[in-house]
């Protein structure tokens, strides 16, 4: 034996309670299904497992459309497939920006060359059905409105009924963000009108993060049927992604390889969603961020945004706590990760995930008995 | 029980020898560290598994260059990532056409905005230095020429020694596509004056598609520093991503979720390449290729390409055979993978790979054995 053959250590990550922004807890038969044997691309087997994968995720998003598949990216990877598909250089569109991910969307889509107009709300608030209709007023050539359903920065949850409405009678599309809100809370792609929408897989779906679930709806592909300019990404163009997620008379054709092994694990979490049952697995997360909620107030926490989601629970640092040095015991001691504020609230908030495996009773009374000891409020 | 209830079928894929152009066979040691407890990117443990990812992965380019690191996407995100970083609206840039990946690379840097001159070889065949070196005099305000290393297409290997010398006398830059020879033909990126270098996880480095591991020399950071424009791609935009990858004086920088699960594969995948030692691993490929070569002469195969690759063989296939029927056979009674022809070469070529943890003895005599009975070259 050679003893100065190199060796890697081996690669053991200490398992963490996952309770911040994302990712989420992810099951072991999720991980279980990851390591399952990786075959090619193109095999009639893969392109089974893909096609009941795109299927339960028609189920998740609430949604007939059939251009829906998980973009070989993560949630990032998916608003930037959104922009550059439906926009074309010169395009108005309109955002609101409500937070971190508002001011993403617009950075976005300004790099695929839109003017971009946005209407802004304090963090943490959300926005009203007139303050979208005035915005369009303003602008009568806006040709996209975007908005974050769920805002991963303050934890502040946006009414989308209504919404399609105002924004067809213009003749413009409705994006949504919807990263940290699919599977956890409501989506209905369908009855609310989305035209286009993304997601993650690592929030409330509880698979490892790396894919991007996008959907697209009719009014989206007459438009990107329209363009007259090619997408500015040739890995994101839709145009080309349709023949292999979807396929046509002449069968499935290679674009890139796609991520197999995730693929298996994304669905097997969305197997794990539709046997709980969509709207169980709803109304769970309602119940233990209430739980939660109530154990938070209880220790005088309280919550940055009027309207939170149940999926992430922003809340205010309390006065004279160590920011820091409270998430590093929790992580240290409890091994529970918690999510620190993001943007202009980084000091100011933590953020508490419940999604999908991580929302369970115990997790929410473990980290409540967690922050009771760390902060000495016994 | 409910008896109703939805229960997903379980997902149990036939295992396959994957001996075509991708993906290589996964070894059970990368499938169980893909598998280990997901934890949160911003984890300390994260930021040291990854860092250690990039670590092996500056030793599997032979580069020292600090911005070294997997793009979150598959191999194409890796293409795109070096020309949304590198080129700006109206560049003009040279492309290296003999396949398949030349053809994309001209097409993904037009999409950035570039004005694409080309060179052409035949396919299959590889370019000289004074072909190189004449479009570099014919396009003298050039900014970047790109080429590919290992055609997939084709199979052939283009030799690199030498290329960078003609490119930086007139100023431009050097980016190369290694996607099917990382890990398994010398990629030299320091000694070779690669400026920017792109791979694929799923060829000869063995682990499943989507990552794409990136490198940047100084000469390549100095263009990205200069540049006047943003990048088009926020998910790809380097200037961001060096926040999280290397860091700095004020720490790491969320971008986006990294693919923590995927980054678990990758460093246990170059593990393995590091601990057999590059240099042999290299060997290894050529001894494969070279057995499978003889085998396949002695049967009556012929190679495409003059210069092939020892990671990927392209061989005619044979008058009388038929095409689609030979590889179902493989599949369905062997569960062996090989590839078809790509784009012009589809319906002429198969292609044969022995990528990694693929190149092994018994794949080359089980291939050989099973292509005599499909062909009936008893």
């Amino acid at each position: 034996m050679n003893l100065t053959q190199f060796v890697a250590a081996p690669l053991n990550p200490a398992e963490r309670i996952l309770l911040g922004p994302g990712p989420s807890p992810v099951s072991h038969r999720v991980l279980r299904a990851l390591a399952a044997p990786t075959i090619g691309h193109l095999d009639p087997q893969y392109i089974a497992i893909m096609d009941e994968t795109c299927e339960f995720l028609r189920q998740v998003f609430r949604t007939r459309n059939p251009l829906t598949f998980p973009v070989s990216g993560t949630g990032m990877a998916g608003m930037e497939c959104i922009a550059t598909n439906l926009i074309e250089p010169g395009d108005e569109v309109i955002v609101c920006v409500k937070g971190v991910f508002g001011v993403r969307m617009k950075e976005v889509m300004e790099r695929c060359g839109a003017t971009v107009h946005t209407i802004e709300a304090t963090w943490g608030e959300v926005f009203t059905l007139e303050q979208i209709a005035a915005a369009l007023d303003r602008h009568p050539c806006a040709k996209l409105l975007g908005i974050v359903h769920a805002e991963t920065s303050t934890g502040a949850h946006q009414p989308l009924a209504g919404v399609a409405d105002l924004v067809h009678a213009r003749g413009a599309l409705l994006a949504v963000d919807t990263v940290t809100s699919l599977g956890g809370h409501d989506v209905r792609v369908d009855e609310w009108g989305i035209d286009a929408c993304y997601s993650g897989t690592q929030k409330c779906l509880s698979c490892p993060p790396g894919l991007a679930p996008v959907t697209f709806g009719e009014r989206a592909l007459s438009r990107m049927d329209a363009r007259k300019t090619k997408p500015q990404s040739w890995y994101l163009d839709v145009s080309m992604l349709r023949k292999y997620y979807v396929g046509g008379s002449g069968g499935r054709f290679y674009h890139h390889t796609a991520p197999i092994n995730m693929t298996y694990a994304l669905r097997e979490a969305l197997a794990i969603v539709l046997e709980e049952g969509l709207d169980k697995r709803i109304v769970r997360h309602e119940q233990m961020h209430l739980r939660l909620r109530k154990g938070l107030e209880a220790l005088g926490l309280g919550y940055v945004p009027k309207h939170s989601l149940h999926t992430l629970n922003c809340i205010h640092i309390p006065a004279g706590a160590d920011d820091a040095g409270v998430r590093r015991r929790l992580l240290e001691e409890y091994g529970i990760e918690i999510g620190a504020g993001l943007g202009p609230m980084a000091g100011k908030a933590w953020r508490i995930g419940l999604m999908g495996h991580g929302s369970s009773v115990r997790n929410v009374d473990l980290v409540l008995t967690a922050l009771r000891e760390v902060l000495g409020r016994a």
